[in-house]
């Protein structure tokens, strides 16, 4: 028999093995800032829903309705949209993966900004499809990328590292340049000041997808959401595993777009922690990049390092992400958590750059 | 812009719409026992687990175990394995899509028995892959089928629709005879007398699955297992979705794995219930297909339409599984509930039979 190594498909033998971001030890007490989780919980209407799930004996022996019918008919009146325009997903990563089963073959070209969500070139290997990084730079976000060739297109919008959003004037024009499909990944759009919903009637080629683990607190569950055109809905559909959501998920995510009064609760504290935050982060030197999400992407100010930084901080049990390769080195993102949380976070980062000021400064 | 039709892959353009199983409206009183359901709840423990799962309030907005550590250590425990050995899915059906994203390459053969599990062929078309079906007679299960050229093959043992278990000494054979994987989905394998899992150590090719969705009654959260060489578990890990599991299932999945004694209470009754529902049907005059799972395969006595007893029962809410298409048009294919439910289903059926004695009978 051939060896095992021989059977696996040369694109994925040559991926390399997944690497978990870093999880504190479940009771330890880490100020977690490094994932852009929400740091308060879901809507108590959501965890209702959820117990009440678990009191019926008769519910969990069941399949979940395969079509996640309830949970698309919540999210069609929610966003102003039909049913037939919403499919539900394993989290919008498994969303993301469908749009690339669904309309990309091997050896197509799939284009993306960089850097972004750092997922699409593992989902395009793996696809067995080209994958056309974008260079982006955030001082200039609106530059056209070049289109030519590309059959689907990510733009994470707002982008992720950086935060910024990208407006539905450039939006429309990517789109209507693109001979191809445009997945627009508002994963953080809740955040921000708009979002490209009403740019879908416009737009054929328009997919936008949505999560549930960022503004609605619930990333423990997996909960995705994508919105585009009966037809394209249609095929997707097609693409996905029969029963791909389960049932205490599609439960949990109904009710949470029902209580959207939380929803807006929790955002206006985390957008007013965002500026609190990024007005510190200035004071003391930092160049901030202008931000739409839960998160800032931040340049510690000339003569410090931001790996020592995120060193220091570790060391004193607070986890902010660190990107060692450029052009991101420099920086880091640092989710926004409660108030309180930020306020810490502040002094210690006040601790590092009066150690730094010593002649044998931390390393 | 291209139309949109012209954009989505041809593989997925041919193919039909998903159509979702039948599923009773909520509370309506239906006798179900048409996707093989367990009739009896999950353990308690899982369903404690989940409760207090709930109760931590900070548990729901922060992202599972990506790897889904905890369960995979409490699966490799319960069946002698090493973590390194197990990999956990979104439902068996994620598992089953990712061996053909892990192995298969367009155009590459995969093989499996026909009639078997309909979702094979859906996958292996997803993956533009080349679908050969091998046929099967239940008469003469263990035939070994043509493995020219196949890089992967799919063997449901216990087999569904039939039930049917094949020996050991059967896969093994079938491993060693294949240049590529075998897959042995071991949906109902709890049923059974025996399952594969001695057979890992010997065969270096071979991937077993398993679901929570029978057995263990948690169809409603999703969750799947699979066993293989922690090489072919390391390739499988990197076409997974990052964070493939939620927490909840998660949570679940390792409780109920901790309860074998209220499993195997469950599996006890499922079991005798079984034996007692073929006696009573080959009273009756039925064939009845020998069966390791939890259903039964069976063909009403000469003259019986299955069709008419199909809609016969669905008439009086009781809903079994119908095949329209041969050679399984001729039989049903019934899930084994409660004792209770069981013997109503045999009263109607006697009805039925009672019915069509007479001159004009149901149509």
């Amino acid at each position: 028999m051939k060896n095992i190594a021989s059977l696996v498909r040369p694109a994925v033998r040559k991926m390399a093995g997944y690497t978990p971001g870093q999880q504190p030890a479940p009771g330890s007490q880490v100020i977690k800032l490094n994932t852009n989780e929400n740091p308060y919980p879901p809507s108590p209407a959501a965890v209702r829903a959820l117990e009440q799930a678990l009191a019926d004996g008769d519910r969990l022996r069941l399949y979940p309705p395969p079509t996640s019918s309830s949970l698309r008919q919540a999210a069609a009146d929610c966003y102003g949209l039909r049913a037939e325009q919403v499919l539900a997903g394993n989290g919008s990563d498994e969303l993301l993966r469908i749009v690339l089963d669904t309309f990309v073959d091997p050896g197509e070209k799939v284009g993306f900004l960089e850097p972004s969500y750092s997922l699409y070139p593992v989902l395009i290997q793996l696809r067995g499809a080209a994958a056309v990084p974008c260079p982006f730079d955030w001082r200039q976000p609106e530059q056209m990328p070049d289109l030519e060739g590309i059959k689907l297109f990510f733009l994470t919008s707002p982008n992720a590292p950086y935060g910024i959003a990208f407006s539905n004037k450039f939006i429309k024009e990517l789109a209507a340049r693109l001979d191809g499909i445009l997945v627009v990944d508002e994963a953080y759009a809740d955040f921000a000041a708009g979002n490209a919903l009403e740019l879908l009637a416009a737009c054929p080629n328009l997919i936008i997808t949505r999560t549930f683990s960022k503004s609605y607190a619930l990333a423990a569950l997996r909960i995705g959401l994508a919105f585009a055109s009966p037809e394209i809905i249609g095929e997707m559909d097609k693409a996905r595993d029969s029963y791909n959501l389960d049932y205490l998920a599609q439960t949990a995510a109904a009710a949470a777009l029902g209580d959207q009064e939380y929803l807006q609760a929790t955002l206006a504290r985390i957008r007013e922690t965002r500026e609190f935050f990024q007005r510190e982060l200035q004071h003391m030197g930092f160049t901030v990049c202008p931000s739409a999400t839960n998160f800032l992407f931040c340049w510690p100010p000339a003569g410090l390092s931001a790996a020592g930084l995120y060193r220091f901080l570790a060391d004193r049990q607070i986890l902010v992400r660190y990107f060692a390769a450029p052009p991101l080195d420099r920086g880091l993102r640092i989710s926004i958590g409660t108030r309180e949380q930020m306020a810490t976070l502040l002094t210690v980062i006040n601790q590092f750059i009066a150690e730094e000021d010593k002649p044998d400064g931390y390393r």
